[in-house]
This record gives structure tokens, C-alpha cells and sequence, in this order.
């Protein structure tokens, strides 16, 4: 990794006693965990301790509630489509809103191709979701609510709690996409009064290629993975055993030290906040103020583009992104950034700044200075700021 | 893992030098592939590294044509399902047989009740399907044959060249679940004349979790998982990684080494079959004489009970299983061996012996001597074996 990195959002570093249990998960030689004699019971055992971690993490009522996945995409694909077919009879009709993750927005599209209806929620200038809005668009068919928890670009956070209220209320089953969210702010699953919760062990600092999906008791959702009878008959295949008890380790450390990691990251972002314009002018903070999440910025600097400014910065060693790495090699304008009414020219001005663990006080000294330098330099080639100065 | 493990069809160990790439992979604080910055790079030169080995092992025509998935299960609901709704236009039949994995008999019963027709066919006493039946299965409606390259039951391998000859003739795609061959016998992709292959690394003693998909180029077929542009658009979301770098390189092994494996493990598996008529009688050979994996033998012991074989075997430090570890849980007895002709009380005496690179002569004599004492001990208090001795 750089020596500063501030792209946690595309992939966070594991943590040292995660790469730990890892290697003492490949060094132990386990066998099936659905084998039928005893060497079976000991991989068995480290699941059920990884799959009880993770239920803690999320405060579902149990670990039955869990099914281990391939990461958040498989999880949404999982909820999304699994609802859809398994609610059929009862209706085809699902309300979502205009800056879902591409695993949302693609699955929907799948399933408007075959027959399904789909109502897309605009976003206010914040970035979020009037729960008012969803209230509005449910009808008699509908059967689904996909809103996520917060967003992977502006760690905007929609009220959620608000949502789940509404779909409660009009018996419609309530997905939410809290990849980004689980592991960095508290999730409830229970006080949240959601049905489907998806998320990754990348985002608190768990191995890539493993998340989960959390399945409300009676939830009427099919698998997506049909097959053997594993994760309780909830996803059919061999468990990725090395991923969940990484995955379970890292959810453990991040129940334990979740207080001191956002003590520490808000810090981080409230110091660059504040000292950002010591640095550069004329930018937008795309990121709630109240309601995001403590480790993302998302930050549109005028009159440049953000792709500009991440190669500069890159070879300074400092990593940040321009938008979720799931779209890199699109060259369109975020669909999320243009959904908060931002003109295209901003939109591609905008970074991703993503805050983790690892990062200290220095790393932010180190990015707002090679911020001025950067944004400096830009700006003395920019036709659109030259323009701007002589008005 | 036990002392004497001959159940590798569960669950392979690690290779030494897999462990070593995936604590290696561990270490290196890969950064995201997809990033923007030059982080990414050293995991996008991994993942492509490991791609070119796998693509090789089964003699893709370039790696583009593999895709990563999270294991054989995930790659047949990919194929099976994704060739289904991508083709639905062309038709809604499906060829099959009897004797597929619970993740093509499950992935059909899917499509099923989404108003595809299936027809499943039979397969001789030896275990095989007749192509024959194949090419008067097809329809004007057939969109594709889904066949298993061997079975993970009795080993047995299906002539899957002539099928693909058939499947060419009558544009129909066909997909083969090659899990329990890719690695253990020489597959190769384009001699066989497959459209679609699934297998998986644990096959070949690579990690859990983790398996391909190849798709010959221009192949139609729907991503199971939408999203993100990973895998070449074809499946999305963050890569694992580390399964993908243990995969690879078990991959390279596997091609390096599998002569001098075929060598050893048919070795072990003729000494076993010559040498059984020595330890026990009145048993049942399910394997192909011929047309089988090298590294399996299904066994049917009549009078007595598979479970109660392996629980005693367990005993003494052997592992062997009775069937498929996906359907563990199960007790119904399995639809493989019935469709081979066998009755249930032969069914229930079922074991299935796989061996491995790990495996010596001196295990093989171990088992021997093992199943000696406890056929008799089970036939001793067999009310079965009582009936037939008295007739």
C-alpha cells in the first residue's frame, strides 16, 4: 500500500491479528465442514464462531440470521433478486432510489427485463431519500424496498430507521445495502427494523471476497446459490472457510474497538474539514454534515478534474479515489453525484477521500499540503478557471 | 485432518506451496484491483497471473475466457442459470440426466418454476449417459445440455466429447460440471468442444471458496452476479483475492504435476481394488472400469450400513464419506446411486474412497485392514447378512 493512503473505501488494509487467524486458518489444515466424520466438526466450529461474531456485529437476534456470501455484491444480488422471485404471487413492484450501487441498480434492471416494475427515488441536494417519498410510491404490488444505508461515493446516510417504520407498516420487505456502513458506524439490525441488511468484511478490515447478508426470521427470500444444503440452506456451495474466519475475527475487533475507531477517524476528518480551507478554495463538501458516515469525504474542486488531481497525487504516494472502484473504467459522470444536482463539470472534479485506522494527524497534514500543490497546478493550466478568475 | 484421509472429494489439503502463496498473499496489503491509483496494480497483475495458470490448466483459448467465482457451485448456477435467461428468446428446454449435482438438479428445479421445461434422462447400469438420447432429447426449443464431466459419487466419466459433437450439430450450448475433474484428469476445453466448464480450486488443492467459470468466447450467457465491471463485466464485485492468488497457483502445480499424480493415485487406487477380495466380500464396485476418475471408487458393501462404516472407520482414524458432504443432512438415500439400478439396502451400504497426493500403500493397507474388521463386526450384528448367510 502507499505510504499515505486515504482510498479505504476500495480496499481497506487487514488488520494484523485478521492476517493472523487467516494463517493459522491455512495452516491448520481443516476439512469440509459438512463432512460426515469428525474432522469436519473443528471447521464447522470456526464458522459457528465466525458466524456468531458477525450476528453480534450487526445485533441480529441470531446467528441463524446470517449467511455467509462472496462480498456485498453477492449479498444484494442475493437479497434483490431472492425477493423478487420468492414474492411473485404477492407482486412485482419494488422502490429503490437513484444513487443505489451499481450491484443494486444492475440487479433491478435484471429484473425489470424480466417483468418487474421498479420505482427510482430522487435524493434531495443532501443526498437523501424523503422517507415521505417511499411512503408515496409503495402500492399493492409492491414488494420490495431496496435503500441503502449509506452511500459508497458521499457517505451520505439515508434514515434508514424511517424507511423500515414505512415498509413495516405496509407489510413490504425492507433491503438495505449497508456495505459501507457495517463495521464503521453501529448497525442494529433489530432497533433498525430492517428484513435484509447486506454487507463486506473488506470495510472493517476483514479479507476481500467474503461478506454477509443478514435475513430477518421469515423473510420470504430465495437463494441466489442453489445447490447443497450449507449456511443453512440459505446458500449452496463449500464455505470460502480462510474469508469467514477472517471475515469472523475482523467483525469480532470491530465490535471491540468500534468507539475508538470512529473517536479517532471523525478526528481525522473533522481536523481536515476544518483546515481544508487553509488549503484550497472554491470546492463543494458533497458529505452530509450530520448524517455520513465518520470516514468519507467526498470533496468537488472547481475548475479541475478529480482524475487529474488522484494521478498527481499518486505520485506523491498518497491514494484516493474519484468514485467507487466497482465503476472504474466508465467514463461516465457518477450517477450519484449528477443525482445531487451537481453539473457534470463538478461532478468531475470530485475526490473520494476515504479515512481508516491506519491513517494519523500527520497523513492529513501530508494531503492538505499536496492538496494546495496539486489543486495549484491544475489551476494555472485550467481554461475553465482562467475563464472564472476574469470575470 | 486425520491420520488416513480417503475423503479428498470433501475436502483437499492445502498444497505447501499454496500455503505459502496465500500467507504471502496475506502479507502483501494487496490494494483494491480496481482502483484508480497505482495501488491496484500489483492485485490486477495477481489476479491476471493466476488467470493465465487456471486458463491453461483446462487450455482456455486465452484467459479472457475464465472468469472467477466463489467455487464449482457458483460457477453451475452461473452457467446453467445464466444461459437459461440469456437464450430465452431462442427457447425454454433444457437437457439434463439423472445423476447431476444438487447444484444442477437445484439450479433446474429453479428455472422450472419460472416455466422452463426440463427433461432429465437416464443413465446405463455403468453409470453413463447414452448420447444417443441426448441428440433425440433436443428440441427446436433446446437452449442447452447440461452434462457432468464425472460424478462426484461414483467417479464415473461421461462421454462428453461425443455430446459436445451433438451439441455443435444442433447449435444448442452445453455446459459440463467438471468439478471433480479439472485438475485430477486432462481437460481440455477446446478439444472437448464445451461451451461452458465449472471447477473448482479445491479439486486441486487449492483453497475453498473459490472456482471458475470458463465461457468459450461468444458464448451467451447472463452474469449471475450484477454489478461492478470486474471479470471482464462478467461477474461482479471485489475480488477474493486471496482465494484467487492460492487458486492460481494450485492451478500451476496441478498442470506441472498431473502426470506424476494420475501415476501415484491410479497406483493406489489399482493396489485397492486388487487387493479388497482379500478383506471383504460380497460388495459392489459403482466405479467405471474404464470411464472414471482415477482418484475415487464408490463401494457398496452389502448387509450393512455406509454411516455406521464410516463412524467405525472414523474411529480409527480414517476419514471416508458416503456421499456427497453437499448433501449431508439428507437422509434420503442418494438419487446417484439409485439411477445406477442399485436398491435401497445397497444404497445405504455406500462408500465413497478418494484419494489424494498425500495418500501412501501404507494407507491404502491401513484402510484394508481397517473395513475387514468392521464389515465384520457390522455383518456380525447385521440382521441382513443373518438372513442371507441362512439361505
Amino acid at each position: 500500500m502507499k505510504s499515505v493512503n486515504f482510498d479505504h473505501i476500495s480496499a481497506n488494509p487487514l488488520l494484523p491479528e485478521v492476517k493472523q487467524a487467516m494463517i493459522e486458518a491455512i495452516n491448520l489444515d481443516y476439512h469440509n465442514p459438512s463432512s460426515q466424520h469428525r474432522d469436519g466438526e473443528n471447521a464447522a466450529a470456526a464458522i459457528a464462531q465466525a458466524r456468531t461474531a458477525v450476528a453480534k456485529l450487526v445485533n441480529a437476534a441470531t446467528p441463524k440470521e446470517i449467511v455467509f456470501t462472496s462480498g456485498g455484491t453477492e449479498s444484494i444480488n442475493h437479497a434483490v433478486k431472492g425477493v423478487a422471485l420468492a414474492n411473485i404471487e404477492k407482486g412485482n413492484h419494488i422502490v429503490t432510489s437513484n444513487i443505489e450501487h451499481n450491484a443494486v441498480i444492475r440487479s433491478l434492471r435484471r429484473l425489470k427485463s424480466a417483468g418487474f416494475k421498479v420505482t427510482s427515488l430522487p435524493v434531495d441536494q443532501s443526498g437523501r431519500v424523503n422517507p415521505a417519498d417511499i411512503a408515496d410510491a409503495i402500492t399493492a404490488e409492491t414488494i420490495l424496498v431496496s435503500i441503502m444505508h449509506s452511500n459508497n461515493e458521499t457517505g451520505t446516510i439515508q434514515p434508514v430507521e424511517e424507511i423500515a417504520q414505512i415498509t413495516r407498516d405496509k407489510k413490504v420487505i425492507f433491503h438495505t445495502d449497508a456495505v459501507d456502513s457495517v463495521g464503521v458506524v453501529p448497525i442494529d439490525a433489530q432497533s433498525l427494523g430492517i428484513d435484509l441488511l447486506s454487507f463486506a468484511s473488506n470495510t472493517f478490515y476483514g479479507p476481500t471476497g467474503v461478506g454477509g447478508l443478514y435475513i430477518r426470521r421469515g423473510t420470504r427470500v430465495f437463494p441466489l446459490l442453489d445447490g447443497g444444503v450449507q449456511e443453512n440452506n440459505k446458500r449452496a456451495g463449500t464455505e470460502n472457510l480462510i474469508g469467514i474466519i477472517g471475515m469472523g475475527k475482523a467483525a469480532e475487533l470491530a465490535q471491540r474497538d468500534l468507539a475508538s475507531r470512529l473517536t479517532h477517524i471523525k478526528g481525522l476528518k473533522e481536523k481536515f474539514l476544518a483546515e481544508l480551507p487553509d488549503y484550497i478554495d472554491e470546492y463543494i463538501i458533497n458529505t452530509h454534515e450530520q448524517h455520513s458516515l465518520p470516514n468519507l469525504v467526498s470533496l468537488s474542486i472547481k475548475y479541475i478534474e478529480g482524475e487529474s488531481v488522484l494521478l498527481m497525487l499518486d505520485d506523491e504516494g498518497i491514494a484516493v479515489s474519484t468514485r467507487s472502484a466497482c465503476a472504474t473504467g466508465s467514463l461516465r459522470a457518477s450517477h450519484v453525484l449528477l443525482s445531487l444536482g451537481l453539473s457534470h463539470a463538478d461532478a468531475q472534479g470530485t475526490l473520494v477521500l476515504s479515512f481508516g485506522v491506519d491513517n494519523t494527524e500527520a497523513d492529513v497534514a501530508t494531503l492538505l499540503a499536496a492538496l494546495k500543490r496539486v489543486v495549484k497546478t491544475l489551476r494555472a493550466i485550467s481554461p475553465l478557471y482562467q475563464k472564472s478568475s476574469a470575470c
